[in-house]
């Protein structure tokens, strides 16, 4: 396949897909904010334990216009700002166009099915630890593999190219055959330790499991959302929540990303995460008390971090 | 009665309360850490809404050791604080000494039992809005009754006598027949509002109340402690939790005294409201998961707060 490919997402996800998407020798344009000159005269590097290069000629663009008509999107936009894909993605879109979203969480592919038909969409599983370390370069620290699978429905044709796009460029790629449950395995992941790093005092996961009270908390709110997932309709199998956590012990010390969100004071992805499945509880009357605390403060915090709630004022005591 | 009292504990609880006895006529003698020139000079000052008065000679000493025995010792120390009691309690003593505790939360009675004998030990619960707003100032901005009780028994002849000291002072004082029950139901609000005002984002009572997710954990919590007080046989009524909730939309924007140590960097009393009941949850085999993950939260801040847990170091992306 000779795909055109459109990157929308200005995240280090993106920048690294792309390029390596690009230096495999697909036609990939990126749409970037801001001043795109440096990027045009340094090109993006990217670094890796595998792997060193510089995407020397990057196309570079300020609008989705510019870029016109492709045939697959990667949506890789903070989902805070996934209202703004609905004036970005149309100038991209021909008839077959696929949009391919590399979100995390739960509600991505639906926000993308209602603005733009459910039939163009497919969703990307992104196991990568990255970081981007300047305005030019990306670090890729661990992984780097992804899922690729139909919204709602069984792999097609397209899907397996896609994966092949994704191979030629030198990343590992999977096609799933049920997109949706791999979603809620992953949350199982994120739920507890994305939340619990900022909550529990901005730490990584290695503090984390190393607080018999904290690693109970992760235990606890891994078993909630692996049985939400299959009073859903998501099969996980109940001894996820004990191999998440012996594999997360194997890794080491990491911040997850929402702690970097929030160290760099942007906006948290807290609905993809943790609002998402906690309305999906409230609908199919599942018991999730810990997700509904880690929910709440979260969704505090970010609202005190943005200035929208206003602080105590007064110093009483009861 | 003729009591000889004792005032062990730094705080604002126990000037107000010291300070309200000595004003009344009793023998009251302060223990205060550190420079005794300023209170010996200035006195202490009380400001409520329906007092005003200065107590001109405060008797207070540097050591217990200067007091000697007393009849009656108000306990008014941080929880955290508690093993220095050891050392300070002894030399108050005599063989009919009480210890009255005026501390927030479970297992204060407990640690002066174990330690003095459990027949010397009485509770207070306090009911008052307090900030010292210098070191000779006590505002009040609100309530200051009391309830007095005996440590596992039924109210004696000597409980009345301190409720009657107390009230000789100006202190509306109540005895009541079951102390611990009572402690449970303050705890139905400390373990909620004093966690939440912490950990989503130091926000007072009312920014709480207004946001439907934060209103929703609160009540979550207030039923776990309730369901919690009557698995360990302490009878509180399954609606306390609504009319806490009332109650405290009535009394408006309040920071808890929780969020008050927080914000002064001081060491918070974690395990009298939360870590006490958590325990006793796991022994009687209670469902408490909400205030196992705020536990775990504030348990995981306080040790962050002090440098006792390392920040995260590395900085990865999962």
């Amino acid at each position: 396949m000779n795909f055109r490919i459109a990157v929308v997402g200005t995240g280090a996800i993106g920048d690294y897909y792309g390029a390596k998407l690009a230096y495999g020798g697909s036609d990939v344009h990126f749409l970037m904010r801001g001043d795109l000159s440096e990027i045009r005269r340094a090109g993006l590097c990217i670094r890796g334990a595998s792997e060193n290069f510089r995407l020397a000629e990057v196309n570079c663009y300020n609008s989705t216009k510019e870029i016109g008509p492709c045939d697959l999107i990667l949506i890789s936009v903070k989902a805070t700002s996934n209202l703004d894909l609905v004036e970005l993605v149309p100038p991209l879109l021909h008839p077959r166009t696929m949009l391919l979203t590399m979100q995390n969480g739960l509600g991505n592919e639906e926000f993308l099915a209602e603005h733009f038909g459910a039939e163009r969409v497919l969703g990307a599983i992104c196991f990568i630890c990255l970081s981007r370390t300047s305005r030019t370069k990306i670090e890729r620290y661990d992984y780097g593999h992804i899922m690729v699978g139909e919204y709602e429905r069984a792999s097609q044709p397209r899907t397996h190219a896609v994966a092949a796009e994704f191979t030629r460029g030198g990343v590992q790629c999977t096609v799933v055959e049920n997109l949706a449950l791999e979603r809620w395995r992953k949350l199982v992941w994120h739920v507890p330790f994305n939340g619990l790093s900022i909550l529990a005092g901005e730490i990584d996961t290695a503090a984390i499991l190393q607080d018999e009270d904290l690693r109970r908390t992760t235990l606890g709110l891994m078993n909630e959302v692996i049985e939400l997932a299959n009073k859903c309709g998501y099969p996980l199998e109940r001894t996820t929540g004990g191999q998440e956590m012996k594999r997360t012990e194997k890794i080491g010390a990491y911040k997850p990303s929402t702690l970097l969100d929030w160290e760099a004071g942007r906006r948290l992805e807290i609905e993809p995460i943790w609002g998402e499945p906690l309305r999906r509880a409230f609908t199919v009357g599942a018991n999730v008390p810990r997700l509904e605390v880690v929910y709440a403060l979260l969704k505090s915090l970010g609202e005190t971090m943005h200035g929208k709630k206003s602080a105590a004022k007064i110093g009483h005591s009861l």
